[in-house]
């Protein structure tokens, strides 16, 4: 079985966008045990595009081509496909009404071009698009495989794993039944995570061991083989009790959709707590995190941006005098900040964010250097340094984040 | 002049790694007027390795190959295109010194494998790797230009930018000028764009007008060819007139690197503004993007989180009796958290944003519903409805993003 990923796209071609879908579907494709053989880039020309789907009919059996399902006049993967497998383009009417109510209900004009969204080859099974217009479609033809899926990587992601990977799945593994868990990871590098895991991953036959570095995260993905999913299920419970025993103290929660924010606040919910955040060089970042997860509100109710000094004594009540005395980036101010919001929202937990996002210094503190404070119910509030590395906002994201870590621990410790 | 990128490496085609440096490559090769038609990925397999260049040479007149020239076994491009060229394998003399002074250095046992990163094929002009050890190599046969790269990006970039592109740029710069200049959009999607511009996008040769979809904007990018600068910005100048007529009304900025937030900071410190916010369903989305830009604190002291009804009454001093009687998602709520936010805060400009951000609906309004207000100066504040779709977190993404877009044509019009 030797699978071949054709991603399309001038704008790929010329550098302007990274390819992050490609290496997601090969390690999809990986985790079910197809190989794939070749990747390979195509702009936006039909001439050339049906030049690869013709070298990959002679050298792969799974043919995966991603891009160009988009509503423009260069968009034209599915017409060089259909073309190219002498099939009619026919409209999938699912995902036609999904666009005309999209377009009815933002009260945008919708265009021709719009419709074209929604149509796939003749005789293909759809593929659902959760996140957005474009249908991809799955055609099998007598030697080959052939699937067409969207390129902007929110949509492939949820399309391929909502409706490619079981129908892979179902087509390919029929012998046996693979079971996946993923495990993630907040703290610990990917070089690090692989290092403690080496002759686990250098052993791997089944299950096998697949990393993955996001961004600042590392996820883990165990798959095992075997002929029934109980079978299965016992080979992942073994393999990750292995796992655990090494890197567990990085460990936060499982699923490929999943996050340490949404860990948190259901953590919170469970415990009936409530929380609140005064943020400076994070600036609202920690509680649009909060806010990401549907439901927050039970345990949120708004908080502080509090991005100047001045602010911090205006809005925090902080005595002025004492922030001048030990400046914004210090224990003691990350401290009082907590204390303070914890006791004007009247929340279980405060938590907050002060410190130098960069690129320059302040207060003679180098760009990286964050404190992040938590009052905690009764107990004394605590503050701890860090130092990150890398750009201004991704030291923003850092900070955010490690904020979710520290809480998450606190409550997995404090039952 | 036909450009092909092969990257080399299992890593990549399992999807380990994320290949940047064929994007890099393709970017400089693009500055440089060299159109690339092909990218591909090989794993490490002479075989297929050879198939791949054999393909390339039917195609392409330059051939980088970038990857596999490690002190590890299944590094094995410049074997196989030595093998290729009918070429033997020679030490390049200033790399072997170099790697022999490394290992003496470090007081590291030298295997014979790294003695091969100092060797390429007989009659090339090796270029320098000044962060690493492996030689790149260009090789000029009667009507091909291959080129060996390393695959680690830092090494890569240093050895294209320092030798590969000195030499490129010798042998192949044409005698026009390429310039180009990328327009951003906000609030028209992309097939509305491309539908108000099809004839110029139909008919383009010279200039060139790409449109790109990204998350929430579209960009176009104009490239014009001409005999000398001058005349090439002239060509830019006269599309970009024709452009703005009709689609100027969703026009923003300019710049591959550039964002809403972005300019509408740039704007406020032109005019020496001050702003602050009251988020309800964005939640410090808002604020924390106001602080992706650098220098931010300029103009932004801080703000509020409200994402509960009390507290927009607590922390807005907003009348509770009022905020029930209109409810959260209202024209009137979000009047007065603008308002209040700029009355307490004392700022020039107060915006708020205020609705249901889903999934389920809320005061029996359906997801998506936001009003986002806006205080300026000692105008009457205003509020707008908005409708979004897709996502819980799209809908605030979307939210935040229109609230800047509103902020850039207050700005504008407001001179």
């Amino acid at each position: 079985m030797r699978a071949e990923i054709i991603a399309v796209g001038t704008e790929i071609l010329l550098g302007e966008i990274t390819n992050t879908t490609t290496p997601f579907v090969a390690r999809e494709l990986a985790d079910l045990g197809i190989d794939v053989y070749y990747q390979s880039v195509i702009g936006d020309n039909a001439e050339r595009l049906e030049a690869a789907i013709k070298l990959a009919d002679s050298r792969s059996e799974l043919i995966i081509l991603t891009g160009g399902l988009g509503p423009t006049k260069d968009d034209l993967t599915k017409q060089t496909l259909a073309a190219h497998l002498n099939e009619k383009l026919v409209v999938d009417a699912p995902a036609m009404a999904y666009i005309e109510e999209f377009f009815a209900r933002s009260k945008r004009p919708m265009t021709e071009n719009n419709r074209l969204q929604a149509m796939l080859p003749a005789n293909s099974t759809p593929l659902k698009n959760p996140v957005g217009m474009a249908v991809g479609a799955l055609y099998q033809a007598p030697a080959h495989t052939y699937m067409l899926l969207p390129g902007p990587p929110s949509e492939l992601e949820a399309m391929f794993i909502d409706s490619a990977r079981p129908i892979l799945v179902a087509k390919f593994k029929q012998a046996s039944v693979l079971e996946s868990r993923v495990l993630r990871f907040h703290g610990i590098g990917e070089s690090a995570l692989v290092t403690q895991l080496a002759d686990l991953i250098d052993s791997q036959t089944n299950p096998t061991i697949a990393p993955y570095a996001k961004t600042n995260e590392v996820t883990l993905r165990l798959t095992a083989e075997a002929t029934d999913q109980a079978n299965a299920q016992q080979l992942l419970i073994e393999l990750e009790a292995e796992v655990q025993a090494r890197v567990g103290a990085y460990f936060y929660g499982y699923g490929e959709h999943n996050s340490l924010e949404q860990v948190v606040v259901q953590l919170l919910k469970q415990r009936n707590l409530t929380i609140t955040a005064a943020e400076s060089l994070t600036s609202g970042l920690f509680q649009s995190m909060i806010a990401n997860v549907s439901g927050a509100s039970t345990v949120f109710n708004g908080g502080f941006v509090t991005y100047s000094l001045a602010e911090k004594a205006h809005l925090l009540q902080i005595d002025a005098a004492q922030l001048h005395k030990y400046g914004v980036v210090s224990q003691e101010t990350a401290l009082a900040m907590a204390r303070q919001a914890k006791q004007i929202m009247q929340t279980d937990i405060a938590i907050s964010f002060t410190g130098v996002a960069g690129p320059d210094t302040l207060e003679g503190q180098p760009a990286g250097t964050v404190y992040i404070g938590i009052a905690y119910r009764d107990q004394a509030p605590i503050a701890r340094k860090f130092s990150f590395s890398k750009s201004r906002n991704s030291v923003r994201q850092q900070s955010a984040l490690m904020g979710f870590d520290l809480l998450y621990h606190l409550l997995v410790v404090d039952k």
